[in-house]
């Protein structure tokens, strides 16, 4: 079941967004131009297929320019769509729509967009258990709503940020002198409900990283054959992670390797957006 | 030149992204394991080429994490970088620069990848004298400084907002019942220093633009023959702007119809984030 | 047509202003004396002629502490009222619109004094083309509703802010070392919709603002004699706005010189607040 | 003394006019045109003779956009200064100077000319113990720095808001059903360190207000007769307040009343700005 | 009766509140498990005696998540509850109530035991005209609901900051050079409308300040005893308040003594919260 | 090591602490008395013994306030103190002291306070494994540095808010309709990096739960014999939590039954504040 975002998190976010496109004289071509009392119900169709996401924020935009307009869902988070088919039908003032398109529109394409580069990784590994996951490598003020996305295309989350469970990266062994005496001070540190992941890059560190005990792994760069000795080295004693440079056509041959996850940061920090119109109806 | 926006501008946003990734425990991994005396050095360096945006967003991150990090740049924003090269060097807290890493490089891998692909299209143009433009087709929250990018890369930008010109399009001229009242509408409602554009699909209704006195048009979609026909139509009676599924392999030709400039969506909305990462030194 | 600004760009404004009001036990005045089930009806009442403004912020100041509060609208925005005419009545709980009194008409008083100022200057010049704008002079935080106020009074906006148009002054041309680097850097550094007014002081410094090709001049501080050769000398090739030290009184002669606009600072940063009152009924 | 508002209170109201002014692209005429290493002392200079108010603000304007700019004043806020005479200097940045001059201004001119109108009517007072309130017919968002303006001034303060003294007024009591119950009322809820002032329009009211022991009586509208019986009738057991229309011309009779202050309602929402510049040197 | 707050100063208290236990991904165990359309009938009580306050607060979390929740109030804020007995009852989304059942509880746990806790003392006071009041020794963030939580049980409320009434301490004074000068510089700088209240330690002291003509002292640390001899030194000439590591066990000695007023920093500091609990019905 | 919160996170909250203190006119008893030049040595010291946590918040109150203040720090967050022992001393300007003090010390009494009680309930299990743990029972605003506190005292934390962790209760188990339903429904929701807490209130519960292979349980309410018998029948499979209604004086023999933690809402919600003082030196 998808885990919706509840509205009290994403309405400062839809707010601030309107803000930065009226900036202080409004939307000066629509209110000059558009008959204040005429309604209007426009479509948001896709214009390309992909799978949707951000619908929430979407209906925020339109009912904060004008509360009265009513979103009505065709196609939701979650579901594909094909091209030129409908997702949504928005009726409310006709100013009001105009003004709030663009908002509306940049969520939508660009929440929709990471869902369907999602939805094609989970695609190419269907059949296979190895879960498709985001990473921290989101646009700034998104992550939230970013790895909404990501879980709308059937991924799942790696940490939300730097709070939520321990990375242990290179840089991090350098600068306290050894693996060992980092995991150590983690453990120390941290709670027992905090996980432990640490970046290995090669078999010999694997090996002590499973010595000293820690729940995941993060195996950085690895070949496809690497990684399969990897995983039969883990033997389940860690939840294994793939990371680096994986793309949707390599995707497949490394969750074969038996990985129980590989991360990919360009479903957040690079994906396409989907292209997503608001059509006038009739 | 470059018109830099002023620290006063950049901070709030800067400060919001460090708390987002902080969540409510801080970054438990390294105030964990990184000696709290320990200094560092480190490099930003690209990993593909490029031309570099963001900078002054990178060393914000840096310095509100750590007021003694020092940021010495190698290539200002607005140059290009070659894989490998450095662009700059951070000297401070070994603890704090990892704990701004990731906000600095979600910054400065994201905006240099705008930065990239405007100079791409830019460097395609070479020699023509049309401008390349980014629309409202932008990420919520990051408008100013996804603009910015777009000037380091040396494209120019379209509107900022609602507020900043008026821009007529089908909708609006729909429910105004015509493109002359529409037009005459906004005139009648904005001062003397606003420009009003209008979007045009057809050559009949550039004709009536012209004659309507518009500033700018926006010529929607119209084949490479089309727009030199209506180059030659507008006579330089109002600038011109192609727009509409614009790409880097067509953009030359688009310009050599000799249109004033080119908007592309994309270059917001869609650019590949250009590889950076941050290096131990020694 | 008077471009109204919706409801997520005043709310912020109006909750701050409330807070600031209400500070940290509220208004222990009624709350102690009025019966929380009292209603009642109350009359937004003029003491003075006037123009009216301000009156989507006086709804949100009643909603906002008693979201059942019914604003009727009897003079809208942008009409003019006489002394002792009711502009609106308010029905709602008696403690909440006491409550909310005082920074409703605050909002209300404000605006309409500049309003009413701006109809008086705009009057003065009746059957004449010449615009009536506001500057940059605006009390801080309030600059999107005053420019409002003054639209309702019947004049024009010059610049929102720093962004939307380049205004090149004495302190731009002697920094850059001339009037045509100042010139030329600006048009090199903005898009083809951002408009470019020069500030000259004499003829000669117009003659070459001329030749440069600048959008438009502001002709500061001029005699009504230099103004009309300045006009004469402009011949239509760029926008004239005369400012510095304009007056109701003096207004009318200075648009006889055929200028296009005058600017008045003081309509926002010195306007007398029109004496509306908040009167019980029956 | 004059108390000062520490900048922790000034800074966001600072930082919000300077974003408010830089919009979405910054400055971008003095961004193209003045280099940006060039450095420039300019010097705040009186226009027409006033009290000076809110060289803080000015001084934080100048430093948010460069840290560095150093603001050396002459004229300290609560003195006087003649036309043409020079209030401070200020170093830094050219183009930083440049891009914060209007906040400083707008804030310095604003609370300059409360500071002066406050002057002007204390003076009309020399020699008489009567002090000079303002209201919160305020302008909202600027209540704090407006009543320092009227302390710069040689004023003193009323109710800072809702909460921090009771005013009974005509609304209250007709709602509460007479002037005994409200006083009853507001006596039983508020703690022991809370005046409670009663509006009375009449001698008759003053003398229940008397008997009921309030701490402040407002005086509204009354002639200088009147006021003077009403002064001798309560005999020291209030603080007497004469308000309603006091000018500055009618002042010294109602002060010669013996009244022990005097609130004018227009030095906070209708005074006139002092006109003051910021002037290249040499 | 009891001055509410109202929402528009609780509202943006709240949505922080949730926004911090939402964190950046919401409420994962009951998206993940409680089915959307389900609806739920849940009892606040009341798992020990006590006095109720935060009714507000607690509705507002329930509707900021679930807009058609709707909460049934028993014991309104300021009455006393049993071991047992029911506070309220809500009606919503199930799921919505899960998700905000923690922010509703955490306000009305520990201000219904501020409340509590000051009944308790008023109630130790019965039949005595004493006042218990709290003072500036809050929780950050909370003062105006923690204040409001006093009167709810009954008592009254001091400062509510270092604004709304002078009050001279002993470091003042060692900074002033002395009493004297210390209450002549507050006289000198404050309005007619706000009281001076003075610390003394000594008979000595509290002499001098009656010469001085304070409004309020402040006995601090006294003995019951030399409060005693206090009360009659001062004999109405100003408002008496004891302070100083006064109990429940202690207060009526002191109360005794005749001073008008006691403060209990513990109050709002160190109060146990009431034990409240949501429980399901049926 | 005892994982710091970095400035920038605490910084807003202690701006926003000074703003609700200072209200709308600042210190007006320190600013009316203390002049302005006169500087300070001051020391915070503990009047009864306690661990320390806060002197960050306590730094930055002061700074705020005056930029050139310094804090040093004897006895720094984490480490005990004694009655009358010092904390740390602060320099700076003497008025700036006094403003920021109440501040500075609200924050520091009430997270010592913390510290304290948990480092009590830490010293009763001396030599046992069992960490003490609190929970979301916190007071909203300050989860982030009372969780801090609880680390300064020793203890660890558990979730952090809604979303770093799933924590199955009785009212999502009955709304599932069974333990079975609700723990695959998580599992099938949240990554693989998060953990599932299941709370049990009978042993056959907990066998169902181990059955589910939940990652830890909570143990609700279970006497200390059931607790013992829970523990071996676990085994190891699960992290095992004792909560409810657990007090200093019974910590010890819940420790002895072998549970991992024990988790005690009230080291949050109703610790009492440590009796910190600042104090004039010489």
């Amino acid at each position: 079941m998808l885990t919706k975002l509840p509205d009290v998190m994403l309405e400062p976010m839809v707010r601030a967004a309107l803000l930065e496109d009226l900036g202080r004289a409004g939307d000066i071509t629509t209110s000059a131009i558009v008959p204040a009392g005429l309604r209007a119900t426009m479509v948001l169709a896709a214009r390309k297929p992909g799978t949707v996401a951000g619908l929430d924020l979407a209906r925020l935009a339109f009912r904060l320019i004008d509360p009265a307009a009513v979103l009505e869902i065709h196609r939701p988070d979650g579901t594909s769509v094909a091209a030129g088919e409908a997702i949504a039908t928005v009726h409310g003032a006709a100013a009001g729509l105009l003004t709030a398109e663009r908002v509306a529109l940049n969520y939508l394409c660009h929440l929709s967009g990471i869902a369907t580069a999602t939805a094609a990784v989970v695609a190419a590994l269907d059949g296979l258990p190895t879960q498709v996951v985001c990473t921290r490598k989101t646009i700034p003020g998104l992550r939230a709503v970013q790895k909404y996305a990501v879980r709308a295309g059937g991924g799942a989350n790696h940490r939300f940020g730097l709070d939520d469970a321990v990375l242990i990266k290179d840089n991090h062994i350098a600068l306290a002198g050894g693996v060992a005496p980092a995991v150590e001070r983690a453990r120390a540190s941290v709670g027992h409900l905090v996980k432990i992941e640490l970046e290995v890059d090669t078999l010999d560190q694997l090996d002590e990283a499973l010595r000293l005990g820690v729940d995941a792994v993060l195996l950085d760069n690895m070949s496809v054959d690497t990684l399969r000795r990897a995983v039969a080295l883990v033997g389940g004693r860690a939840v294994t992670e793939a990371s680096g440079g994986i793309t949707r056509a390599s995707a497949r041959a490394i969750a074969e390797t038996g990985v129980d996850m590989m991360s990919l940061g360009w479903l957040t920090h690079s994906s396409t957006a989907l292209d997503i119109g608001l059509d006038s109806t009739g």
